[in-house]
């Protein structure tokens, strides 16, 4: 029976070490995806890797990710009907794991790795839901309080769409793993957390006094 | 005349787009490196790309970047001789854009892109030095201040070099660009800055009460 609450692990998505911070949960995969905004963004050019962080949103189990019709992944992605393979991963850090051993230092953070064959969005309906998506994942609220895109805008605006199927989370969480011999060395250890946040919105020098802050600026300054 | 303060374009690091937002001077691209620790690095494996997030620590014009030994990308680069082609990418988002349209929704940010071939560190004392500056990357002050690697743990550890010749950086600041026709509607538009700092540091359960939190964890608690 197929679990339909994770993603069926593959040759790629099963990591070499540490396979006990490998998580192919559905859930757990959308609540790291819909924390963030930037992806880095993972393609193969004259046989060679390229890796560009750009804006992502998801619409249930389909990522999009942005871009210009100019850049070079995406034109490939036009290109190539099979699609472009690419990788896309997002990462977030959130605290620096400080052990008495050099060897045990580490992070707790938290990613998600999506394999697959990317193509480029040409449906109308598709690409606005897509931008609108993009646009939502980074300040919620906002899509539907700004000038939608027009046609000119539209056509100058790619997307390429990525199925979520070979997708995995990987985690670290708790305090450093010292070796119980160096419990006794006179170092610091423990977790510094990491924090991240928004600051005052800096409204532009030509907007017009008159014009509010809009409540989803003003209301949980937080970014995660 | 070499310009020694810049490194020279390539084919792959001049942008298709948004040329103006690339630069190729190194105090910039220094600066985007030291102020971050976390890199996204990206290879090529069965002719897919495959991008993970990694630690990273720069040593003049080398950087260093870290991994197990079993794993994928550093296994490679022991094997191939010529060295392994990698794509390290590190990215600072500074602020959320919000123009009137849609379209001109951005993000302020600031990304350094590495392209070149990866070896695997096999002497002893650069391996060393290496692991010391990927510690002091994350926390300055750190490396002299816990239990240096021994034999086996620098053993377990692989570490792989790239030399910072093929190199560019990128970076957008300032407001939204709206459209002139846009400047009258009736949505808020600005930069809403991000911030990035470091909470209470969280003691591990185990450490003696006697042992006092490092001066360089209480001082200037700020990420960047």
């Amino acid at each position: 029976m197929t679990d339909t609450t994770a993603y069926a692990p593959t040759d790629r998505t099963v990591p070499t070490r540490s396979r006990d911070r490998a998580s192919y949960d559905r859930a757990t995969v959308h609540a790291i995806l819909d924390e963030g905004y930037v992806c880095h963004l993972g393609f193969v050019r004259d046989g060679a890797p390229v890796v560009l962080p750009t804006l992502y949103g998801r619409i249930g189990e389909r990522l999009y990710v942005h871009g210009s019709t100019g850049s070079r992944p995406l034109r490939s992605a036009g290109r190539a009907e099979e699609g472009l393979p690419v990788c896309v991963t997002v990462t977030h850090v959130d605290g620096l794991v400080l052990a008495r051993s050099a060897f045990h230092h580490s992070l707790n953070y938290r990613s998600v790795v999506i394999h697959g064959l990317a193509r480029q969005v040409t449906d109308e309906a598709e690409k606005r839901a897509a931008l609108d998506a993009l646009v939502e994942q980074v300040v919620a609220g906002r899509a539907a309080d700004s000038r939608p895109a027009d046609a000119k805008e539209l056509a100058a605006t790619a997307v390429i769409a990525l199925d979520l199927t070979e997708v995995s989370a990987k985690s670290r969480t708790g305090g450093p793993n010292d070796e119980p011999a160096d419990l006794a060395l006179p170092y610091w250890s423990g977790v510094v957390p990491l924090t991240y946040g928004r600051g005052a919105p800096i409204p532009s020098t030509d907007l017009d006094p008159a014009v509010p802050l809009p409540a989803y600026l003003a209301a949980g300054a937080t970014e995660r």
